[in-house]
């Protein structure tokens, strides 16, 4: 059995491309002896097969066609990104028979539905473990191990870029601009660090593990979002002093048939298990009915660790591919429709800068009483142009809460709404 | 596709079995559609068929092998526990072509490569998910998502009773009796906590996880074990005071083609991901060469998180039986070899109750330097019949530190070797 060979394609070779032929290579042996068959590095698509490469491959091209359309290759590893043109030479790949393997998040966030359907009609594989937090193994414990189990909860720090500025807010009480710019001196930022810092990249991972734990069809829009650019570090000193520390929280929740995806700051206990994610570490936090609390945490980005993924991904792959097993990639869709951001019931931080005079508690208290928002503690800060109250409510529905903001907003005895979080993961 | 059915027959009912009943009745709906299969539970072996059970099922029966030998069972889940007569009725299903689950981590950790070739030769599968770590996916992710990666190192807190007990010490400052009676008051220890506190159970999950990780034969026996009887109130504070926890650790490592597996108490930096999993749960830290530092946590026991892991194995097999794919379950024997604990190198904390005269330190350093330990740092504490010396080392051979303790021992100056424990996990 050993003597049988796969080639492995790949479209793209930039970092992570360049460290799946890496670990092709020098785990060769191990691979081989796990598989029963050896597994070759094939065609390479890149942009400019002129430029000089640290690991020297045998087959360069500019014409990604060699790659899809070449009938020598059995998997074709999709790793340059974005939805277009990866979308068209996934499909003429599985179309022709070719298994799959991606680490493209956007692109399985927006059509991965599609592309696992034609991948079943082709009886092809598609797998996509890296495209998810990266290095830790969450779509298959997700789809086989709690196979028998009912996920209620997730709560995942899904971006390694925002958790690394956080970290730094929080440890070292620079301000959001300052540490953006450290992780940007080091790495761990790019130059445009929008679709980190807005969100973005969280949604869409959010999305995959949503649709994935729920049977649902989840896509990247359906997910609300707010990034962390709003963050100040008088946020990160207050909920230190109430026993909190503040992360970008993907959540994903079932609750009476709806599912509600959000991506936003958010309010997490220090004894939580997320909250001790530190730097650009991810992890993701999965609440089951059987099982309880389950936690897995490692890299969420990076050359190796993506692309320890996806040879893991191109392994199983093979195995199924060599097995003569009949692939089953297609999500399950319960028809559970996403339930809109106001609909869903948050616990909130609310910071107000207040006139510093008598009466200004009640009038607040009164506003989120006529909106059935409860309080549950309140803290007085600061005197004069200073003055600030502290708000932590009990949960409440989002659309009361906004409408409680508005109100407020309108108060003479509020001078400003100066920030408003939620509260996830329990009482601190 | 849907009107296939499945029968799981059950050897054993108690806590772990009921769970896996209850978990197959309330998530059937969710099962099917994700196997398009029902499972159906038939036979059910129990010690005493008469008694009440909290949960109903429609066979009952003292006799196992009317699970083992009827023809329409398909999948036997073993839940009953211990070496024999397990052994010997697993291989009675599977020479009769049935697949089997376990949770049994005694029988696994000492014959699981023979019943897995067993299983082999009769096209049948052999899953145990649930033998290590109850509800943690941590099976899977080592054998299938890493692949495509070389594990080098596992730190894992593999017995949630005697984590219990130490959370308990070192968050409440009570001596080890007063938490292990307060465990067994509630629950998280058993009346003869001997296999737990001795660290056996932990060393047989060791086990199973250093053989797939590192490719080898590796079995409860060969693992070093020492358990937490002797960890005392004051080894907890002093730990504290220099940044780390004690927890107690199964450690199996990769180093020259061979490998070490221990189970001992160990001061764990307080930053590190597992000083932070408290009480009863599990954790198992992996550190690979391109995916980096991975953690998996969860609750390592109990009915329903342990039925969770035997259900998304049924379900697992019930998808390779239904697929007619041939099932690969033997492990693989690169013969890595298991190297001596003293000739293993680790860093040591040693506590001395010394003479309070002058020297005595210089003679305790130069007992150390004699067999090449060297000292990382040293604190002297108390005074006359209190004086104590605490040293860390450097990381030493563990056979070269053994020796120091023996000449220690016979030091004037040295009253007494008052404990001596292992650091993991880098420094604090």
């Amino acid at each position: 059995m050993t003597n049988r060979t796969l080639t492995v394609g790949l479209l793209g070779f930039g970092t992570v491309g360049t460290g799946v032929v890496r670990l092709l290579r020098e785990h060769a042996d191990e691979i081989a002896s796990r598989l029963g068959a050896t597994l070759i590095v094939g065609p390479v698509a890149v942009r400019d097969p002129q430029r000089v490469r640290d690991i020297p491959v045998a087959r360069l091209t500019s014409d990604p066609a060699e790659v899809v359309d070449d009938p020598g290759v059995d998997i074709v590893v999709e790793v340059m990104g974005g939805v277009d043109p990866a979308r068209t030479l996934i499909e003429r790949a599985l179309k022709s028979g070719k298994s799959v393997v991606t680490a493209n998040k956007e692109l399985v966030a927006t059509v991965g539905f599609e592309l696992a359907d034609l991948a079943d009609e082709n009886h092809a594989w598609l797998e996509y473990e890296a495209a998810v937090a990266g290095g830790i193994p969450i779509i298959k414990p997700l789809r086989e191990s709690l196979a028998g189990d009912r996920v209620r909860r997730i709560l995942g720090i899904l971006n390694g870029t925002t958790n690394y500025i956080l970290t730094k807010m929080t440890e070292e009480g620079v301000d959001f601009a300052e540490a953006l710019a450290e992780a940007q001196r080091l790495g761990f930022a790019e130059a445009d660090p929008a679709a980190d810092v807005d969100g973005a990249d969280a949604a869409s991972k959010l999305a995959i593990l949503a649709s994935l734990a729920f049977d649902s069809r989840i896509v990247a829009g359906d997910v609300f979002r707010d990034g962390i650019t709003g963050v100040t570090a008088t946020d990160i000193a207050h909920a230190r002093r109430m026993g909190y520390v503040i992360k970008l929280l993907g959540i994903a929740e079932s609750s009476n048939g709806d599912v509600g995806v959000r991506v936003h700051p958010a309010l997490v206990p220090r004894e939580h298990p997320l909250a001790s994610v530190r730097e650009s570490f991810n992890a993701i936090f999965v609440e089951a009915e059987a099982v309880g609390d389950l936690m897995f945490y490692g890299r969420g980005a990076g050359s190796l660790p993506t692309a320890s993924a996806v040879v893991g991904d191109v392994v199983d792959v093979a195995r199924g591919v060599l097995s003569g097993e009949r692939p089953v990639n297609s999500l399950r869709r319960h028809g559970k429709t996403v339930r809109p951001m106001e609909d869903l019931t948050v616990q909130f931080y609310v910071l107000l800068d207040v006139a510093d005079e008598a009466g200004v508690l009640a009038g607040v208290a009164s506003t989120f009483g006529d909106h059935d928002v409860s309080i549950k503690s309140v803290w007085q800060e600061g005197h004069g142009d200073s003055a600030q109250l502290l708000l932590i409510t009990h949960a409440a529905r989002d659309g009361d809460l906004q409408r409680t903001l508005q109100d407020l907003r309108r108060l003479s005895s509020v001078r400003d709404v100066a920030s408003v979080m939620r509260v996830e993961g329990g009482e601190a």
